[in-house]
């Protein structure tokens, strides 16, 4: 997310800021976890006085929320592979890549929104976004032939991704990226 | 689990001192979440002295992980339908019952392994638990004929179950009956 959030917003001060500081907010954040993230560790890393950091995000919770929202209006779309079981592997690689980091973003952002609304709210609207953008996969399939019109595109990616956030996040067992491909070709399969 | 630990430990003022007490912290999880659970509310609800409590499970931690052992030593098994697909769906319809049940221990216990190493632990061990008893699934559709032998349960049960809890847990969404329905027929195509 870090270099998206910089490259996207070229010109102007407050720009830059925003972008220091929600790249020393990332750092952070996979260094010491949502509990160990505080204003005067950003303010440090990034070099933006704390007394700025307070007056544009107030706490450590908004500081978080601006992270997916910086997240959720980058250019992201799923990759065109030409099938969709191909299209479904990638969107997995992707996925499993994002979970299995380390020190992993994605798994300190899901752990603090156990801990406040507002990082709930805010990783519920990031994720609305990128289901409603990798959609798009089956888009292509469909304008393809590969599959009939009327497929619902948000059962087929929970049938791909599910089982890598279930796996990874909540049973809190290794998965191979093999095993990640596995669950795109179920889920492929399941609709052709 | 409440009903299951009292009937499981008939004898013995230790384990009715046990068995009530686990159902205190189940009522207070349901009610208030892991950060309102703590020794005096579940001394005073469950009539046992808190010198008693902090002497027997040391912290609020330690009765969360012996909920989930006492709830992972029950006599649990998944319902015997005649088919994979039906087995599938009513574990799925379990699952989908404890995850939108208002309150939710199971959510309840989710949120606070993100709390506290402890609950983390309990919680992987529970559904390590309670994944080998489902595999019995499996073993059953493979000794019917129904299925090849070799098939990988885990994965199918994971392509059964994830979508509940990746919807209901972590994108934080509804999903009805029927659609976890559907996840459970998924998984059982998957293998024929």
């Amino acid at each position: 997310m870090t270099d998206a959030v910089r490259a996207r917003r070229p010109g102007g001060r407050t720009a830059r800021v925003r972008s220091d500081v929600l790249a020393a907010v990332e750092a952070e954040l996979a260094e010491h976890g949502y509990d160990g993230l505080t204003i005067d560790a950003v303010a440090a890393r990034s070099g933006v006085h704390r007394t700025t950091l307070y007056r544009r995000w107030k706490t450590v919770a908004g500081l978080l929320v601006d992270l997916l929202a910086a997240g959720a209006d980058d250019s992201w779309e799923p990759a065109d592979t030409g099938s969709l079981e191909g299209d479904l592997i990638a969107v997995n690689r992707e996925v499993h890549a994002a979970l299995t980091a380390r020190p992993s973003i994605t798994q300190a952002v899901i752990a603090a929104s156990f801990r406040t609304t507002e990082a709930a709210e805010a990783l519920t609207r990031f994720w609305e976004d990128r289901y409603a953008r990798t959609a798009l996969v089956v888009e292509r399939a469909v304008a393809r032939g590969e599959i009939p019109a009327g497929v619902d595109a948000h059962q087929l990616l929970l049938t791909a991704t599910a089982p890598l956030y279930h796996q990874l996040v909540l049973l809190r067992k290794p998965m191979s990226r093999s095993e990640a491909d596995h669950h795109a070709r179920v889920a492929a399969a399941s609709v052709r």
